[in-house]
C-alpha cells in the first residue's frame, strides 16, 4: 500500500484523495491544509490524519512515499523546494506558477535534485483525447489543428481576480495540447480577446473570450478558441487536419438517452463543467502517479519542461494581446 | 464498513467484489468457491480468506453484514435457502434459477422469511437505460417500445449448453426491461427464432437469432431482438414510441474521437462486450445494495417478483416457439 | 422530347408532372381527371391539355410516347387493360390493385401482351435506400433485417377507409424493401397490431400500429414495425444484421443546423412526410421510367411481379392477424 | 415565360442554365461566350443559340428579360457597363471584380443606373446555413462565431494562378457568411497563412492554408479557417456562440448509410466538392433571381455593396499577412 502525503484539502484534493483511496494500492497518509475545519472535515471523510502546518507533516515523511500538491497555485513552487531533499515522488496540480520565472526556478531545483516529478494536465489523461493523439499519425502530415475550450459555468470573478488571466489559468491547458499534437515546437503567436461576459475583467486586464494562432516554423498553424463561458456545458473539442484526413475528438455527454417530440430532436448536451467531464481522467491521471510512476518508477509522462513550454507560448500570446501582432516565444 | 459474504469466485464475481472494495463503504469479509486455485486467487487479490465449504464460511457469519451470490446458476436457490435464517440482506445475480417452479420456490421462502433480496438486472442501473426509464412520461401514451440486445462476442458452446437457453439466460434481460418500461403487465408473447451462428446449437433445440412480439392488454407492443452475436460490438438500444414522440437510449461508444479519412468517416464501434459495455451499471447496482439496501435499510429496487415475471414471459416465448402461435402468460 | 399521357390529376399526380417536366427530355401531352376543376388547374399550371374521359385521350394516343398511371388505385387495372393493346411502356403508381387476384390478373394481361412497366415502388431509388443495396455484401451473409416505417402525419379517417387496410396500403412498401434486400423468398409471416391512436379503425377490422415477423426458407428473419403516426415526423429505417456487420440507412433530416441551448442539444426531427422526405426518389423514379424505359428501352427496375409478391405477403400476414400464428406464402 | 441572356458557357454557366431551365418559368435565350466549340455544345445541350460576340447577342436584347453573368470574373466588370443602359435585372456570379477599386466603380455605375442586381454568393440560399441566419437569434448575444471552409479538391495549379488568391477568391465567401450573420461591422482583420499543400503557391505570394480572425468593435470576434485541400470531402461548417447557446451549422453527407463493421462504424463522408454540396443552393439561388427579383420585382437579397464589404475585409487580410499584425478595415 503505496502511503502519499497530500498538500491541500479543498474540493480539488478531495477529488485526488478520493482517487489515490480507490485505486486499492494506495492510501492518503496525511493531508497539510492550514484550513482547521476544511483540513479536518477531509480527514475524517478519508479517515486519515490532518495537519495544518506543512512542517508537522514533514515530520512525518518517513513513513511516506509520495507526494501530492494540491494546495494554491501561489504555494506550489514553496512545497516542492521544501519536499525535493525527501526524494520522492511528486504530483503537482497545474500550474508550477504562473510567473514564467519561477517555472524556471523549478526546473533548475530539478535538476540539481532529480525526483520523479508529474505536471497534472488532466487532458492528456483522457480516453478520447489519448486515444487522439496515439491515433495522430493516420492524419498524415498535420496542417492545422484547431482547439476549443470554453469553460461552463463561468468562474466567479473573486476566482478570476487571482487566476493569473485567462491564458496562464485557461489557455495554458490548450497550450500544452498544441504542442503535445504538433510534435513541432510552436514559435510564434498572435492572440487577441475580448471581454463579452463579465465586463469587470477589464480592470484588472483580463479578458474572457479569446482566439490564439499559433505557428511553427514549418508553418503548421493552431487555432485556439476560448470563452469563460458556454451556455450549453463544458465544451472540448480537438480537430487535427492533415494531408490523409481529419481527426478528432468531440465533446462527451453524460448519457445517449435520444429524445425526438414534436419539434426537434433532442440530444443530451456536453458534460457541464470540467470535474464530470474530466472525471476520468483524473482517475487516470492518479492511476498513472500511483502505479507507472511511485510503484513502477516508470518515467513521468509530464515534465516540468512541459509546463515550461505551456508558460511560454502563454508569455507569447499576452504579448500579442498588447501589441496586436504576432509574437515570437522566448527560447526555452 | 460493510462486511459482506461473497459466493463465487469467478469472473463475474471478481467484478462484484472489485465494486465492493472500491465503494470505500464496504469490503469482501470472505469467499466461498469449491474450486480451490480460483478462490484462493481472488482471495489474495482482495485481501480476504477464501473457503471451500459454505458451511465454513456460514460459521463465520456473525461477522457479516450482508450477502452477495455470484456463483454458478444452479446454486442460487440452495445457497439463498440457507442464508434465509440469517436474517441478513442478500444480492443475487440473476437469475434465481431457470426453472419457473424454481423461482417460486424461492418466492415462497422469501415470504415466509422476509429479507432485503436485491436481484441483479444490472441494465437497472445503466445510466442511459435508467434516464430513459426516469424520463419515459415524455413520450406521453406508449405505443411501442423496440428492444435490440446482440451480444458480442457469441460465447463459446460449452457456456451455451448448459446456459438455459437464449429465453432464459439472455432475453431474460429484455424482458425485465419490457416490463420495467411498459407500467402494464405483458399478457402475450409471439416467438420465433433461428440458427444462423451457431448450427450446433439445433441439437439441444437451442437458437441464437430471435424475434419476440409481446403484448399488452391494451394492445401495447415489445419487439425484442436478440441475437447471439454481432461483428460490430456489444448491441443495446431501446427505443420508445409514444403519442407524444420518441424517447431511446442508443449504444455507447469508448471515445468521441472520429476520422474523416479519403473514403469515409470513421468513428468508434459500440462497447465490445456486457462487462465494458455496463461497467458503470454494476458498480451502480452494488452501491444500490451497499448504500440504499444494507447502510440506509431502503427498498431493494430489484424484487424476486421482477424474476419470476421474467421467467413467466420466458416460458410463454418458450412455448411459442414450437406451437408457431401468440401464447398467453402463465398467472404470477 | 417524350410525349407522356398522365391518368390522374390529384395531388401525387402532380408531383409525378412536374417531375416529367423537369426532366427536361420529356412533356405532359395530356392529362385525364374525371373531375373538371382539378383536371383544368392541373393542364393550366403545366401548360397541357386535360381530358375529362379517358376515351378522348386515347383518340390522341399516336401522340404520345408513354403513359403514367397516377389515379386511384381501384381504377388502375381497368386503365392498364385498355392501355395494352397500344403498346408503350406504361408507369403505374402502386398498387396495380389491393386485391391479389387482381394483380394476378394484370399479370395475366401482361404476359400476352408484353410492354415495359414500371411499378411505382418509390422508395427503390431512394438514393439512402438504393446505396444500402448496392452495399448490401458489406454485411456477409444476413441474419436479420429491421424495417422501420411510421407514418407522419396520420391520413385522415375518410382516406383509410377505402386505403384497402395498413398491410395493403402502407406495410406493401416493406413488404417490398424485405424482398428486395434479402435476396431469397419469404416463405412464412406472423403479423400482430392494435388500435392505439384512431380506435375507429377498429368498425371496419384495421389497425394502425403493427409488426410483422417474415420468415425465410434458411432462418433469416425481417422485423418490420408500422405505425400510421410519429410525433416527430416521417419515420423510415432500415437495418440489415450479417455475419460481418451491420448496414443501416437512417432517417433523413432537412437541414444541418444544430441548437445547443441550455438544457439540450436540438437537432432536426426527420422530414415531415413522404412528399417532403421521397421528393428526390420520386424525381429518380420518373427519370428511370423516362430515361432508361422510355428513351434507352432498358429494362424496368420493378415489375408487375414484384407487385404480386408483396400482395402475397399482404395475404399472409392479414390471415395471421386473424389466426394469431404464423402462416405460409401462397404460391405465386 | 422569362428570357434570360447568359454571358459564359463553361461548366460553371452551364450549371446556372440548367436551373434557368428547370425552373419552369424562364429559358436562356441566347448564350455569348468567345469559345466556339464550348458555347455550341451548350447552345446545343439547352437547345438555345448561341453568340460569339456580346455585341451580337446584345442586338437582340430587346428579346430578353434579364441578365445572367458567368464569365471569367475578369470580364464582368466590363459586361455590367455594357448592360447597365438596358435597364434590365442583372445576375453577376461573384466577384464583380477581384480589384476593390473596380467593384468600388461597378457601385458607382449602379448608382448613377440602377437596375436590380443579385451578386452570387451562393450560400446565402443553402437551406441549412439560411436557416441558421433565420434562427440566430436563438443565441442571443453573439460571442464568436467559428467558420470552417476547406476545398476539396484541390483546384489545379493554373486556375490558382489567376484566382486573385486566396483571400479573395475563396475566403471572400467567408468574409460575406461573417458579415451577414455578425449583424455588425468588422473593423479589424488578423491573417496568417502557409504553403503547406501546393508549396509552388508561394511564388505567385499565394498560400493555401490560412487563419483569420476579424473583429467588430463591440469585441465579437469571427474565426476562420480555411484550406485548398481537404483530404475527406469539402468541408463547410458555421458554429456561432452567443450568451444562450451555440448555433451550427455542419457538413452535409450524401447518404445516411451507415456500416458497423468488425473495427469500426463508418458513415459517409460530407459531399466531395461545391458543386454537389451547394447545388440546391444554386438553384435557389437562380429562383430567387428569377421568381423574387425578375418577376415579382422584389429586392435582390445580395447586393454589390455587399460585395464591397467582403472585398475590404480581403485587402485587411491582405495586409495583414504581410504585415504580421491586425488591419482596419478601410471606409465603405
Amino acid at each position: 500500500m503505496i502511503r502519499v502525503g497530500v498538500f491541500g484539502a479543498g474540493r480539488m484534493a478531495q477529488d485526488h484523495i478520493s482517487n489515490i483511496q480507490q485505486s486499492q494500492i494506495a492510501k492518503a497518509a496525511w493531508i497539510v491544509d492550514p484550513n482547521k475545519e476544511v483540513g479536518a472535515a477531509a480527514a475524517s471523510q478519508f479517515n486519515t490524519t490532518h495537519f495544518e502546518r506543512a512542517e508537522d507533516a514533514l515530520a512525518r515523511a518517513s513513513d511516506v512515499d509520495a507526494f501530492v500538491i494540491v494546495s494554491p497555485s501561489a504555494t506550489h513552487l514553496q512545497i516542492i523546494q521544501m519536499l525535493l531533499e525527501l526524494n520522492k515522488p511528486i504530483f503537482c496540480e497545474k500550474p508550477i506558477a504562473v510567473a514564467t520565472e519561477q517555472v524556471r526556478a523549478c526546473i533548475d531545483m530539478l535538476k540539481r535534485r532529480p525526483v520523479p516529478f508529474l505536471l497534472g494536465f488532466n487532458r492528456r489523461f483522457d480516453r478520447s483525447i489519448s486515444t487522439l493523439r496515439a491515433r495522430i499519425g493516420e492524419v498524415g502530415s498535420i496542417h492545422t489543428i484547431d482547439i476549443t475550450s470554453r469553460d461552463h459555468p463561468c468562474p466567479p470573478l473573486a476566482y478570476l481576480r487571482t487566476s493569473g488571466g485567462m491564458f496562464y489559468d485557461m489557455t495554458i491547458h490548450d497550450f500544452d495540447m498544441a504542442r503535445w499534437l504538433l510534435g513541432e515546437d510552436v514559435c510564434e503567436v498572435y492572440a487577441t480577446g475580448s471581454t463579452l461576459i463579465l465586463p469587470e475583467l477589464a480592470q484588472f486586464n483580463d479578458i474572457d473570450t479569446s482566439v490564439c494562432v499559433l505557428k511553427t516554423k514549418s508553418g503548421k498553424m493552431v487555432n485556439i478558441q476560448n470563452s469563460r463561458f458556454a451556455a450549453f456545458g463544458y465544451d472540448q473539442r480537438i480537430q487535427v487536419f492533415g494531408n490523409k484526413g481529419l481527426l478528432s475528438s468531440e465533446n462527451l455527454r453524460p448519457t445517449t438517452v435520444q429524445f425526438l417530440g414534436e419539434k426537434a430532436t433532442h440530444i443530451d448536451n456536453p458534460y457541464p463543467s470540467f470535474p464530470t467531464r474530466y472525471a476520468e481522467a483524473y482517475r487516470q491521471e492518479m492511476l498513472h502517479f500511483l502505479k507507472d510512476v511511485v510503484r513502477d518508477k516508470k518515467e513521468p509522462s509530464v515534465s516540468a519542461i512541459d509546463g515550461l513550454w505551456a508558460n511560454l507560448i502563454a508569455d507569447a500570446a499576452t504579448r500579442s494581446l498588447k501589441s496586436g501582432r504576432s509574437e515570437q516565444l522566448d527560447p526555452l
